[in-house]
């Protein structure tokens, strides 16, 4: 049995605490928070643990948690991340594979669907179409990340924000403003200016301009009702003049799926580290058959 | 620069020689064909490459080619092949891990995009949704097994195959035979009794019964104009309650995209034997890492 401990108590660390008993080879050992919460410890007597945990699902954000939470706790155990600040990856890397190193163990970063599964589906689109080009849409769904953003702007009580693909002809010159297009919904503090709201939304830079940005004012009861979940979803679309590679995914929960991507690259962090491995990976690196439990003879029958 | 040998100049052989330099860190060392064909070495002589030749694609047929030239050359070479023969695979796996155990080689067998690529989509189904389910849908394009299995019925002069997937509603009672249908077109032989020949058709077991076949007769002619390309394509679905995933491709030439994925799955093959790994592989086994020659901090750039 995988012995996996949980950090952080939020959608994700939620969903993965309730999906874990789907793998018959895993088992929850603990859950940390830095909040008092019924069923968690303390984040703070992590340090006792060390030795006693196979893999540490961080589920943490990406903004304030990881960079500092995953090379810290690489250090004493080996740990997946879901890191997703893009552009920040090489150096979050660098810092994880290091502290991992050091401590002998081996850590994977950025696991999820995006940064994650898309990444592999454009690797293996450019691996068997050296020449293709690949394209990546992302929803319809809900950016946390925008959503927040809406939030943090004077007057608005709660938001939430739909990242919806935009229907285009696939070419080079294609921007992501070009690609995607955002709804916001809206709930405005009462008193509050809505066209003071609207124009600080459209005109944020990287989140909303140059984005086509609609912004819909709701009641708190109207966001209750119908935009309480967190759906998402997208396509990595890989091409060349001869063929097409296209992978879609369609998610009712974000954080589920997420959940369970970071559950199955704990499994093959755990068979890595019996081999002796250590330092940062990503999924990239992964051999399919590292992230199932099923066994070669079932995999060549069932899967082959 | 990976020294690539190229063994059978049908289709497949053609489109890998044709593909290869594509790829920079590769280059065509020789050819060998068991017919005399321009610049092709005949096969009697392979033996006197060994050493010569970093991996070998394999590119003859899974009925009678490769069940016994996969394990034989994998004791003197690393072997790529494409044996797609599914309920064989295990048997075939074991052959050939045997011979490249003994002779301290690389192979990575059932290369292509079912076995191979739609492989991968499944296990990474069955990894991220331990409790979902898979369903495969080939086509619409050309089964050249079955167009041969026409071209063998008496009063065929020749004929083509269209596997084209069924629109249902997917559940666990769907059969393969409620997935798909087949359409065929075929050239009759002057004076052939073409009642005849539909009716073998349609009652031929594992091919066509029980399949909803449609057969239609066509003058050499309208078969060369209208159906002489090897299109292809089909889709894997994942799905449970919560989630659906989907790989969908489409290949205007069959042989030309498989030859793509047999290219990458080679460069892995040499990083392998270069690591001191032997025996016999699949693309489970693969990082998909090494199926490319872009550098790790690219991978994180551009990928991730």
């Amino acid at each position: 049995m995988i012995n996996i401990g949980i950090v952080g108590c939020g959608n994700l660390g939620r969903a993965a605490a309730a999906l874990l008993p789907q793998s018959t080879d895993m088992t929850l050992t603990a859950i940390f928070s830095r909040r008092k919460l019924p069923g968690c410890l303390p984040f703070s007597q992590i340090a006792q643990w060390k030795g006693k945990l196979d893999v540490l699902l961080l589920c943490g954000g990406s903004a304030s948690d990881l960079p500092a939470q995953s090379a810290a706790l690489a250090r004493d155990f080996c740990i997946v991340d879901s890191f997703d600040n893009h552009s920040q990856i090489p150096t979050h890397f660098q810092n994880v594979d290091k502290a991992a190193k050091e401590g002998a163990t081996v850590a994977l970063i950025s696991a999820g669907w995006d940064p994650g599964l898309f990444s592999l589906f454009r690797l293996y689109g450019a691996a068997v179409l050296p020449q293709g080009k690949h394209y990546t849409f992302w929803g319809p769904g809900v950016s946390q990340g925008h959503s927040d953003a809406l939030r943090r702007i004077e007057g608005v009580a709660d938001a939430r924000q739909y990242t919806l693909p935009q229907e285009v002809t696939l070419s080079e010159a294609l921007t992501p403003f070009q690609m995607h297009r955002r709804h916001c919904y809206v709930v405005a503090k009462a008193g509050a200016d809505k066209e003071k709201i609207q124009q600080t939304i459209r005109q944020m830079p990287g989140y909303f301009a140059p984005y086509d940005t609609t912004v819909e004012f709701v009641t708190q009861a109207q966001l209750d009702r119908d935009h309480s979940g967190l759906p998402h979803g997208g396509r990595v679309i890989c091409t060349d003049t001869e063929s097409t590679m296209e992978y879609r995914l369609q998610l009712s929960s974000n954080p589920q799926f997420t959940a369970g991507v970071l559950l199955c690259c704990a499994r093959a962090v755990s068979r890595l580290y019996r081999r002796g491995e250590t330092g940062c990976k990503t999924l990239l690196d992964i051999a399919p058959a590292d992230l199932t439990a099923t066994g070669r003879e079932e995999l060549l029958k069932q899967m082959l």
